[in-house]
């Protein structure tokens, strides 16, 4: 089959490798329908983050489950599933509070040894507690089908950074940056009851979708000016709520710039950087709180799947660009540089 | 009147000062019955934090209300009145929440032009909203006395951070400091229903009254040695809640070093050095949350008090030295080299 692999930084290629095939009772395959580049597979992309020559690429895709092991019991052939960006047992201590990130047995999609989501087919491990299982006739509308694949991480990750900034009714959001992750908390922030949301960025193809999400604000300044200027919107308190979705020391640093006392910051941005961005001085006097991570999506995907089906939240436009499997190379490229907020994959 | 001033670092001295008076019609004066030093008055003590030559100093005190400005309405001569370590307004949008550490008027004892808690008496700004009043006959009770000393900020700061970590019934909670804060986390640990508590700390006589205030367990390791006592204790997972009670790098990265995959480090060491002492990769894999601060104890007194009143929790062991006003150097010297675990100051 075909896949994609990374064999140093920008050099994404689309090579023959061996088919998915069940390998242990608990395995799937999944024929991928949809799959997707993450602003995460970026840092992997640039050399910021450590691949293997050759290492799979890709953790996010939804499909049709072609094979099922011995041992999986609620899926069958042709089921239409989606995966989130990890695998979990669904047995483990971590797993039954729903944190199947830290799960005992868990792994990311593209680790060695495993398939990534950027290929014709995908091996999942403990495929019943992993995959969750989408109508059928999903398959066939083909925005919905987007939607729901925003389910297998960046929906799931705005929504977990919004719970983790606190975004509640009544309460000011303020959200950093502006990539697929951003603004589907903002998303997620309006669906929580937030009152007001202020979506900082200054490219307007993005600030535009934003305020489609339920931005009531947009800030394009950056920095110290960034953070006037939703201090200046928020009667010099700050916001409530702030999610830093890029990761950077700069983000962060500008995300506790604009929360409030007494605030939170949902933090989901993969951290890059020997430092932290934070001022614990700061945290300290104005209590304000960090929280966030790795997102959970697999506990996730129950409650936000309904909202995504019957169009209470359409996270379809973080996609404006669709490439086949064998230009995926051109997608990172597209991504890389910023013309592309987000490429699907459609194999 | 007399009171305590810092001059330099190690130069504490007891002076003649103007006598506290009503300045504002909101004020209080109130003659001070029980100060105390606080492990955060060292900071200052050892010129860690920087004072000006003269200022005061002491931020627990309660004691009688001698005199009160013409718009004080909820206080009359003679009250017993418990002070949080900060004053506060009680009528700003953070007062309002319960944040009375972010009041927009609020400031602390012992700031320029204020009063200290380490004197004869205390002009008390705002004091219908910064006072608590206690019930009289408690007065002439030494051991309650005590008791309810440890709520202008101890017990309350410990409570914070119990609360920030999330201690809760079922919780594994591990406590990080064994200072008058930790001790008292421990037992605002227990009181909110923790099933298990490690109190990581070597000295005996600290050690001993953690068991008093229900730790289950106690941990002399450090550093490193530390953590992995910890995690054999919770079977390699660490502890759901942690409570960072110290305030240097080494005592944060031994909080996180014990955290587990979803929990949360409840902080209330007053930050000190130049890094944070926080690892974010290892935050963002483990979703470890990092929540706490300045602790507003006046909202907390309400909540506490019964508690302490009623004897369900004792939290005035934590004082083992009573000094007098004059002996208030020696006092600071036996916190200093932790000959002391916590002085009483009775003027």
């Amino acid at each position: 089959m075909r896949a994609t692999t990374i064999h140093a930084p920008f050099d994404m290629r689309v090579q023959d490798v061996p088919d998915a095939a069940v390998q242990h009772p608990t395995d799937a395959v999944v024929r991928v329908l949809r799959a997707c580049i993450c602003g995460s597979d970026l840092w992997a992309y640039r050399g910021e983050s450590a691949r293997k020559p050759g290492q799979r690429i890709g953790h996010e895709f939804l499909g049709l489950v072609e094979e099922t092991g011995a041992d999986v019991s609620g899926l069958r052939r042709g089921d239409l599933v989606v995966a989130p960006f990890m695998w979990s047992d669904g047995v483990c201590d971590y797993c039954r509070e729903g944190l199947t990130t830290s799960c005992e047995h868990g792994g990311f999609w593209g680790s060695e040894g495993s398939d990534g989501g950027q290929g014709e087919a995908v091996r999942v491990p403990f495929a019943d507690a992993t995959l969750v299982r989408l109508p059928g006739d999903a398959a066939s509308d083909d925005r919905l089908l987007s939607a729901l694949l925003t389910l297998s991480d960046v929906l799931g990750t705005g929504h977990h950074a919004a719970l983790g900034a606190g975004a509640r009714p009544g309460a000011t959001v303020a959200v950093v940056g502006d990539g697929a992750v951003g603004l589907c908390a903002v998303l997620a922030a309006r669906r929580l009851g937030a009152e007001r949301i202020i979506a900082l960025g200054r490219h307007q193809g993005r600030t535009d979708i934003a305020r489609r999400f339920g931005a009531t604000d947009v800030v394009a300044e950056r920095g110290e000016a960034a953070v006037e200027a939703v201090r200046e919107l928020t009667r010099g308190q700050g916001a409530h709520a702030v999610v830093e979705a890029v990761g950077t020391e700069q983000s962060m640093r500008t995300a506790l710039g604009v929360a409030r006392d007494g605030g939170a910051i949902g933090f989901v941005g993969v951290p890059h950087g020997s430092g932290t961005g934070l001022d614990l001085g700061v945290m300290f006097d104005g209590n304000i709180a960090l929280r966030g991570g790795v997102a959970p999506v697999r506990t996730y995907i129950p409650e936000l799947l309904p909202d995504v089906l019957d169009g209470t939240i359409d996270p379809s436009p973080v996609f404006d660009r669709t490439v086949g499997l064998e230009e995926v190379p051109d997608g990172y490229r597209a991504m890389d540089e910023r013309t592309a907020l987000k490429v699907m994959v459609t194999p």
